[in-house]
C-alpha cells in the first residue's frame, strides 16, 4: 500500500496486527537463536505443541501447529471437502476461508448475520439444508468484532449433525471476556477449534497457528501439512510467546484501553463503534459501503490504513486495529477532516 | 531424532542443511528486525523478488516466492494436476514430490536411475507413453548428488511435449559446477525453476524458497499461493542472503573441501563416494539396501545422523551431507567401528 501511494503509511492499523508487539522475551530468543537458522525446524514442534499442551491441559496428540490459521483452514478444507461438498459460512465473513473451499471445490453457502453477529440459528438451518460437510463460524467474530457467549456456542455445538464439522475460528479469543470460550472437548470427532500467535502474541510475522481436536483427526492434519511447514525461528518465538503470560496480560490491557479510545473518536466524530471483543473496533459510518469505501480511501490518502469489510451490511462499517496511542492520535488528527 | 535415541546428535550430516550457516549479515538482519515480528511480511515478497528478479536478469513477474520448495512444488502440482493426471519422475527420486502428486489425485509413474543418475531418455518416452501433464527433474540431484550438462537438459526442454510441463529442481544447483544450469528461458509456458534459499544460503529453517517461469505461469501461483505465506524474518533474511554473494561463494568453497574429505573418509574405509554436484556425498557401501540401514542405524547410536535413499539400487548407499571439519571429524572416528 505504501508503494501503491508513494508515501509511508503513519497508522498501520488495518490488519488487525498487535502493534504492542510481541514481548520483549520473544524478541531476545529470536536474537539468540537467529545464527541456527541453517537448520531445519522441528517438522512435529514437539517443544510448542508440548507447552500449549500444558497450557491448555490437553494431551500434545490433540494438537497440530501449522502454517497460522490460514494455512491451518487450508488443510482442514483439503482434508474434508471435495468437489461438490457442501460448506456453510456466514455472508461477510472471513474471505480467506471461502477461498480455500473454491481451491478445494467445495460448494459454498452462506447466510446473513443478524445484528451484526453470525447468526448461529442460522447457520445450523443452512448446514442441515445443504447436508454441509463443514461449518465455519468465528468468534469472536472477524470483521464486525462480536461475540457469542460459551453458552450459545456450546448449544451449537451440541446440536451440529454429526456429519457437519465444526471449524470454530478463535483467533481473537485471548481479547474476548471470559466465559465466551466454550470448553475444549476433545472428544468431539467434528469440532475443530483454530487459533494462533498473530494476534494477542504479536506475531503476525512468523506464521505460527494451531488447531485443536480428537486425537484422530489431529492425526489426519499430521499426514497432509508440509513437513517442515513451520520455521525454525517462529517456532522458537511461539513457544517463548506462550511461556510469556505477563506480556499477553499487558497487551490485552492495552488493547482494551485502544478499543475504549477508537469509540471515543468514532463517537466525538458522529459515528458508532460497534462493542469489541477483539483488537480491532468496527465503526458505523451511518451510510453504505460506497460512503466508507470513501472513507477508507481518503483515511489512507492521509497515511491512515484502516480496512472495511466486504459485503452489505456489513460495509457500512470501517474496520480500525487497536493500534498504540500514537496510531490513535493520528487517526483522531485525520479523521475529522476526512468526513 | 534426539528424543528417539535418548542423545544429542553429535554431527547433523543427514538432512543436507548447510552447516557453514547463514551470512553473519543474514543473522544481524533478523536479530535487527526481530522485534518487527507483529506485523505480516508483505504478502508480495516485493523487494525479494525484485532482488531475486535483478540477480537473475529476469523480470520480478517471472518470481513467485513461497514456503520453500516443498511449498511450491504442492502450489503447482494443485495448479496442474486432478485425479487421474499422469505425472512422471524417477524411481528413488524426491519423495514430497511424490507426496504432493498424491495429495492432487495424480497418477504417478517412475523410471529407474541408470548409473545413478536420473534417465533423461526413458523419462522423456515414459512421459509421452503417460500423456504425462508433469515432469519432475532434480539437477543436480537429490539423493544421488549426480548432475548433467546444461546441454542435455536443454535438449530434454526442446524435445518436451508442448502439454508437459517440467518441473525443475534446482535446489542445489549453486554448489554445482559452472556448465549444469540450462539458460533461464521464461518465454516458454511449459518449464519452472525451483530454487531456494534452504542450501547454499543456509536458511533451512526460514522457509523461502522460488519459482521461475513464465510471466502467466507465474501470475496462476499467485492466484493459489497463500496471501501471508512466508515469514517476514525470512522475507529480510533471504533479502540479506541474495546480497552477500561473498558469503555464498565461501560456504560453495566449504562445501566443496568437505565433499573431497567425505570421499577420503569413505576410500579409506574401502567405500566409495559418488562425484556430487551439491553439499553431500552418496557413499556406495557395496553391499544391498538392509546393508546401508543397518550403517545409518548404527551410525545414530553414535550420534552420527546421516540418511539414504529409499529405493533400490540407490539404497545401496549413504548420504552424508557437507558438515563442518568437526562434524566429519566425528564421523571419521566412528565410521570404522560401525563398519
Amino acid at each position: 500500500m505504501q508503494r501503491r501511494i508513494g508515501q509511508k503509511i503513519k497508522a498501520r492499523i488495518g490488519a488487525n496486527e498487535n502493534a504492542f508487539g510481541p514481548a520483549p522475551s520473544v524478541i531476545k530468543t529470536v536474537q539468540d537463536h537467529a545464527h541456527k537458522s541453517w537448520m531445519y525446524g522441528d517438522p512435529e514442534c514437539h517443544d510448542l505443541k508440548h507447552a500449549l499442551a500444558e497450557h491448555l491441559g490437553l494431551a500434545a496428540d490433540n494438537i497440530c501447529v501449522g502454517e497460522g490459521i490460514d494455512g491451518l483452514l487450508g488443510y482442514a478444507l483439503r482434508l474434508f471437502v471435495e468437489p461438490g461438498t457442501g460448506v456453510a459460512t456466514s455472508l461477510g465473513a472471513y474471505p480467506t476461508f471461502n477461498f480455500h473451499v473454491a481451491a478445494s471445490g467445495g460448494r459454498l453457502a452462506a447466510t446473513p448475520y443478524v445484528e451484526d453477529r453470525e447468526d448461529l440459528a442460522s447457520l445450523l438451518r443452512l448446514t442441515k439444508a445443504e447436508h454441509a460437510r463443514v461449518m465455519y463460524l468465528a468468534n469472536p467474530d472477524n470483521p464486525m468484532g462480536t461475540v457469542w457467549p460459551a453458552q450459545d456456542i456450546q448449544r451449537l455445538i451440541n446440536d451440529l449433525p454429526e456429519h457437519t464439522i465444526l471449524m470454530l475460528d478463535e483467533a481473537y479469543t485471548e481479547f474476548a471476556e471470559a466465559g465466551t470460550q466454550a470448553p475444549l472437548d476433545v472428544t468431539r470427532k467434528n469440532v475443530l477449534r483454530f487459533r494462533t500467535f498473530s494476534k494477542a502474541y504479536g506475531l503476525a510475522g512468523a506464521r505460527v497457528g494451531y488447531v485443536i481436536g480428537h486425537a484422530d483427526v489431529i492425526k489426519a492434519f499430521d499426514k497432509i501439512r508440509n513437513h517442515f511447514g513451520v520455521a525454525r525461528l517462529s517456532q522458537g518465538a511461539a513457544l517463548a510467546a506462550i511461556r510469556d503470560q505477563a506480556w499477553l496480560a499487558d497487551v490485552v490491557g492495552e488493547v482494551k484501553r485502544a478499543r475504549q479510545r477508537i469509540a471515543d473518536i468514532a463517537k466525538s466524530n458522529g459515528l458508532k463503534a460497534l462493542p469489541s471483543a477483539t483488537n480491532f473496533v468496527a465503526v458505523d459510518c451511518g451510510r453504505d459501503g460506497v460512503y466508507a469505501k470513501i472513507i477508507v480511501d481518503r483515511l489512507l490518502e492521509q497515511g491512515i490504513f484502516v480496512r472495511m469489510p466486504g459485503v452489505a451490511p456489513l460495509n457500512r462499517c470501517i474496520r480500525i486495529s487497536c493500534g498504540t496511542p500514537q496510531d490513535l492520535t493520528a487517526l483522531e488528527a485525520v479523521l475529522p477532516k476526512v468526513l
